[in-house]
Parts: C-alpha cells; sequence; structure tokens
C-alpha cells in the first residue's frame, strides 16, 4: 500500500515522499520501505537512528528525525499506528500452498494443517488439533489434541505442547481513542519455541506485535500460564502453573518462576533467579537471588517481615 | 411440567392452584407462568411485589406473598429450587432445526454447527469449532479453532474470540443438602456478547443461571480470564489476563481491571474505575478512582502503605 | 527390560542380579518386578521396608536395604529415575483394540475414540473431543465439547466435563542436571474421577507420576483450575476458579478452597476446612476451620490483622 493512500485513509494530511510501505516495524527494527512511529520519548535515540521509511510522529518531534525519513504527523502517533495496522494485518487463510509433511509424521484424523506447514521427521499431532498457515514443527515434537497453533509458529526439535494449549494468539494491545474506544493493533510478529520446550495444558503464548516472541532451549512451562506478546524466556527456565508474564519482559537463563507468581511487562529477570509462589515482580531484578511477595523482596527478608508483622500485631 | 407434578417429585405437599410451569426465575423477573424462591430476607421487598405464579418458600414468610402468588412451602427454598432446576434445564442436543448461514461467511472443515444457528455475513470460523444449538454471530466476528460456544449464545458484530476460548459454560452454582451434598443449579440463561467484543485464548464466560451474562460493546478480555454466571461488564472496558469476575458483578463503563485482579460476587465497579494488577475487589466501589491491593484499597495509600510497613519493620 | 540393560542405557555399572523390569513406583508401592529409588532421606523408612526389584540409591545408604532387593548406585537417584522413566513410559498410540460403547451413547461427529475405550450407558459425548486410549466414561456422564481426556483416565458415573478441559496430562516433574538442563519424569500413573463430580470449562487435571489423581465424589471444580499430578481431593469438595492445587497434596471432605486460592505440594487439608479467596496454603491445616491470607492464617484472624495494620499505619 501507497504511504500516501494510507495517509488518506487515516485522514492525515500527507505531503512527503511517496512509496510502497510493506508493513510497520519499530524505530529500531524498521527498513525504508516500513514505517514506524513515537509513541514515548524515551524511544527518542532511537528515532534518531531509525532506517524507517516514515514515521508517525508529533509535529514538535519532526526536526529530530534522521535525513530522508519522512514525517506522518498525527498527534496521537500511537493510536495512528494502530489504526495503519490493520492494512498491514497478515491474512488469516493464505493462498493454496502444500504442505510438507515427512512420512515419519503421526497425523491424528480431524488435524486442521494449513497452506505451507512444514511438518518434520517422528512428529506426532494429535487428533482435533489446529496446525495454522506457515507453521513449522520440527522433528520428535508432540502435539497433543486440540492444541491450536497460530499462523507463523516456529517449533523446535523434540517439543511437547499439551492438550489445549494456545500459541500464536493475539497479543493484548490497543491504542486508546479520546473517547476510550480500543483500538486494536494488529500482531503480525510471531511465536518461537526453540528445542526442547514443554507447554502444559490449557496454557497462551501470545504472538509479537513486531518480531517475536521467543521461548529459548529446554525451557518447562506448566499448565495455564500466560506468556503476552514479545515475552522472552531464556534457557532452562521452569515456569510453573497459573503464572502471567506481561509483554515485552526478558527472563534469563534457568529463571524459576513459583506457581501464581507473575511480572508487569518490559522488565528484565537475571540469569538463576528464582521467584517464589505469588511472587509479582515489577521492576528488573538481578539474577542469583530468591525473591518473594508483592512488592517483590528478597525471599529471606520477605520471610523475616512476615514473621516480624504477625509478631508486633499480636502482641 | 404442572406445579402439582413437580411439587410431588420434589416430595412437597402442594395444594394450592396448579398450573403448567415454564421456567424458574428470580422473585424481579418471574412472570405468572414461572415459579421463584426466596432465600435471602434481603429480597423480601422483591418477593412483595413479584408477579411469579408460585415460589419455593419458608413458612414464616408466607404472609407477605402479594395476592394471588401461590406458596411452595419448603425448609429450604434455594435447595428445592436447585432440585426443580433439572426440571427445567434446557435440550443440550434440540431438535433438527436448518441453520442459516450466509455465503460470504467462511467455515473451515470439523467445525459443529448447532440446530437453528445463525451465522451472518462476513463471519470467519476456524477449524473445529463448536457452535451450539441456536447461537447467533453476527456479521464480520472472526471464531478462532477450538472454541467452544454453548446453546443460545449471540455474538455481536465485529466481535473476535481466540482460540480455545469457552463461552456459555454453566456457571458454578449448587445448593447443598444437610450432609454436603451439592446439588447443581441448572443454568438456564444465556450470554450475550455485544459488538466489538474481543475475548483472548483459554478465556471462559459462563451462562446466567437465569437471564444473561453480558458484555457490552468494544469491552476486551484477555487470555485466561474467568467471567462468572450473571456478571454485566459495561462498555469499553479493558480486562487483563488471568483476572477472575465473581458471580453477578457489575462493571460499568471504561473499567479496567489489572492481570491476575479479582472480584467478589455480587458487588459494583463504578465508571472508569481502575483495579490495579493483583487487586481484590470485595465490596462495591466507586468509578474513576484507581484501587490496588487486598484488602483493596486505594492505589496511591497501597503505595505508601507498603513503603511505611516496609520502613517500620526495617529500622 | 532387563534391569542389565537398562543399567548400560544409564551409564550405570550394575553387577546385581538381573531381571525383567516391568515398571517404577514409589518404595511403598513397588513391588518385586519394578524398581524404585531413595531421593530424600524422609522415606529411609520406606526404604527399610521396599519390596522393589531394586533402587536407585547413594552408595552410603546401600546398607540399609532389605535383603534381596538389589541396589543401582548412582550419585543422583532421582536423576536416574527420571533417565530411566523414558523407557517405561506409556505408548501414545496403541494397538487397535476395540472400543465398547453402549447404544444409549450419544457422540456427536468428530469426536475421537482410542483404542479399548469403553463408554457406558447414557453417555453423552460432543463434538471435537478426545477419548485417549482404555480410557472408561461411565453412565450418564456429560463431556463437552473440545475436551481432551488423555489415556487410561477413568471417569465415574454423572460426572459433567465442561468445555475446553484437560484430563490426564503431563505432571510438571523433570529432575535436573548439574548444569541447569531439566530431565522429564515420564508419568505412567492416571487420572480418577469418581461419581458426580463436575469440572468447569478450561481446567487442567494432571495424571499421577506413579498411582493416580484422585478427585473423590460429588467433589465440583470451577472453570480455570489446576490440579496438579497425585492430588487427592476429598468427597463433596468445593473448588472455585483460578484456583491451583499442587503435586502430591491431599484434601479432605467437604473441603472449600475459594477463588484463586493456592496450595503448596504434599501437604494436607483436613474435612470441612475452607480457605477464604486468595488464601495460600504452604503447610497441612486442620479441618474445621476457615482460614485466609498468604501467609495462611485462621480467617478472622487476618481480618483483625488487616484491621490493626490499616489503622497503626493511617494515625
Amino acid at each position: 500500500m501507497k504511504l500516501s493512500v494510507l495517509a488518506k485513509e487515516l485522514n492525515i494530511d500527507y505531503k512527503g515522499k511517496d512509496f510502497e510501505v510493506s508493513s510497520i516495524n519499530t524505530l529500531t527494527e524498521a527498513s525504508s520501505n516500513e514505517i514506524s512511529f513515537l509513541d514515548n520519548k524515551k524511544y527518542i535515540d532511537a528515532l534518531k537512528e531509525t532506517n524507517a521509511g516514515a514515521v508517525f510522529i508529533k509535529a514538535e518531534f519532526v526536526s529530530l528525525l534522521p535525513d530522508g525519513v519522512e514525517a506522518i504527523i498525527s498527534e496521537n502517533p500511537y493510536l495512528s499506528m494502530a489504526y495503519a495496522s490493520k492494512y498491514f494485518a497478515y491474512a488469516l487463510i493464505r493462498p493454496t500452498k502444500s504442505a510438507t509433511i515427512t512420512k515419519s509424521a503421526v497425523i491424528q484424523e480431524g488435524v486442521h494443517i494449513g497452506n505451507g506447514v512444514v511438518i518434520e521427521e517422528n512428529v506426532t499431532i494429535f487428533a482435533n488439533t489446529f496446525i495454522g498457515e506457515d507453521v513449522t514443527i520440527s522433528e520428535g515434537s508432540i502435539i497433543y489434541p486440540n492444541v491450536t497453533i497460530y499462523n507463523d509458529t516456529k517449533i523446535g526439535k523434540n517439543c511437547t505442547i499439551h492438550a489445549n494449549s494456545v500459541i500464536g494468539s493475539d497479543g493484548f494491545g490497543y491504542a486508546h481513542t479520546a473517547d476510550g474506544a480500543h483500538i486494536k493493533i494488529y500482531h503480525n510478529g510471531k511465536v518461537v519455541l526453540e528445542d526442547n520446550v514443554e507447554i502444559g495444558a490449557n496454557s497462551a503464548v501470545d504472538r509479537a506485535v513486531f518480531g517475536q516472541t521467543l521461548i529459548k532451549e529446554g525451557t518447562k512451562i506448566d499448565n495455564l500460564v500466560q506468556i503476552a506478546h514479545n515475552v522472552e524466556i531464556g534457557t532452562r527456565s521452569i515456569i510453573v502453573s497459573q503464572v502471567g508474564i506481561s509483554g515485552s519482559s526478558k527472563l534469563g537463563r534457568n529463571v524459576v518462576m513459583g506457581g501464581q507468581s507473575a511480572t508487569a511487562g518490559h522488565l528484565e529477570i537475571g540469569d538463576f533467579a528464582t521467584i517464589a509462589a505469588r511472587g509479582g515482580v515489577t521492576k528488573s531484578i538481578k539474577g542469583g537471588e530468591v525473591y518473594s511477595g508483592f512488592p517483590l523482596i528478597k525471599h529471606k527478608d520477605w520471610l523475616k517481615l512476615q514473621a516480624k508483622i504477625s509478631k508486633f500485631f499480636n502482641k
């Protein structure tokens, strides 16, 4: 879609250079045939170095754009991006393209296999599972019944996905209008599971808005876990049942998250950190420690604090 | 079913006027061919104005019934209602009645379409989804794979339901016998989603016991969320992942509930209220404020309280 | 598999008596054709009375073995057991064996019926459900759409399983190598639901590692609940939405667990205990009381404590 046409659709007055827009991306990742957006001052450094073809931007920041990057002026660049995202949404159902399925794969009845799917050696897919368009499932993986794998997901070797889990659903992302409506941000990123990942029953892993949600090698995830868009979980981590990990948070290697613990978004958890059950992580934390509570503190301090509270108020 | 026959089935001695009972309903909603029940003194005002044909009621309250409303005397009216509900349960599978499916709808293979279903223009239903009896799905909605929609659900225009979610399952309602058995209350109400509602993956919205569970226009619900029976969520609300909303609670417009927050049942949350992550709402609260914690307080007070606790016990 | 062959596969030097190993089991339950393991000193009493044919054991404890029980010496018996468990994993798909389905059962289209399944009188199974190998579903039970029931599950009479729930998925059990990899413990136990059990939508009940996960007569479980491996729930208990019960915990009869409450593993909850919403049970508790909070205390004390905290810090 031509940028001039897109701007007209969005009721934006655009007079810059015209070009065919391939997609939307972050300031850091966008290339010259993509458009991006500046919605937060903390990304001004990224703005100054962006390679995007054009950027949704408030008038006051236009002077910071690198040479050759066009401004698409908007009072609310995030909202404009949300409206624009619809025009670049991936096709839910794609042109017929044959799937590549090895002879050693076992695929039960009632499995939906999308266009362009690749299923490698010794994969087992149980009945009534849904494998979306252009999904790859690498050798030795087991997909239990009634699992749904959305378009473009990549599943590594020897992964196991238990029944009724969902991989690749849209992230929970909206921009808000002045009168409180929520405008969907179409999620064109994907989910990548590396090798030896196991995911329990009834868990959900959302696709990225741009780029990918990534679960690294050997990580094990229990039942009823929520992994939001653009999360990255390091190798050999353990995520216990009913944990929720919010958008864009990044866990290191061998992180352990106890049952019903959770994180806010956009934070980092260092290697070998353990979050005890129910812990609520609201800012980035160092690795190699055990944490508890909400607000989160070190586990040994939490135990002391609870003992002090109990003693003080029972005296 | 004749009331005299029902009473005999329940081992209740009934000598009042006989009539054909069409269903069970609340004191407020019941009409003259329905029966109701009084299980809590707080509904005595409703009792005095009920239009029900007859009411399960303790002997001591019979004198409060309006003229022409019959008493079905029971020591435990709630339990009697539960036993009676089985006789009015909707048929799980109904007589063959053709579905109405527009030509522009895309319906993949393996979709179960119940009797009397209506699927409007430009609806997309992915493989292996279950659409129960007499469900309506309005134009432009997308139903992802392995979703289950129970009988009688109404889905508005341009709704999106992500994979493996369940709409219309029975609410969690039982009456209890003296020896601790749980007698199921059959849920004959339904779920109504208005237009532009989006529901994430692996969420559950229970049907009403009577009447409807209602999610109003433009509300967005994330993954792994629990919406209990008879809940009402106002327009343009945001319900983040792993939230639980208990039975009969009523949220206003543009309410935000953060991740893993929850409400007790039978309470109200005012317009534009925000419940921070993990907040636990146990009584009705005004709109326009941000709340946190469990017990729930205003968010700024919660931040202060946590700081004070931390400081006091670390001195 | 011969024990000598198994030991060689695990790179363990084994010179004891050879025999055909049928499976792995606990010290208490193992019989002479099974092997077991000692991973924790608290099981030394069980070790002294085990009937296992052989035991993975550290060299220092070998002298405690009963006569005739062979030692399979390992520096990390739990890890050795995990590696060994793979060789005894049940077959995901089994030799063709006809299912036994009564004429009065209603089975909709798209249901997968495994080998050796038994479906009794008046069972209803909705579309797109998965019934694994050798599952039994007793008379009058209702299985809603898109449910997944793994191999070997036993479902009693008049049970109801709501849509998209999963019964019998693998427990979340791994042994850990020195470099932090997680070695799957294959779960050969099963799930047993006794009569009149109801399970909500999108819940998960994991199979036992050995033996069974057991939900007793008349217990009702809400939506989005997690029941881990080897849990036992007594008769007529009530488990509200989003509860998580950790591995090997044992609940008595008529226990009530409020919404979002949880237990740690390997503990006991006495008959008629009530855990209020959000309560976190970390050690065994007596029955007949109401508990709240995390750390868990009696509910009336929790109410007082919260009032005192609020008053003290607001003075």
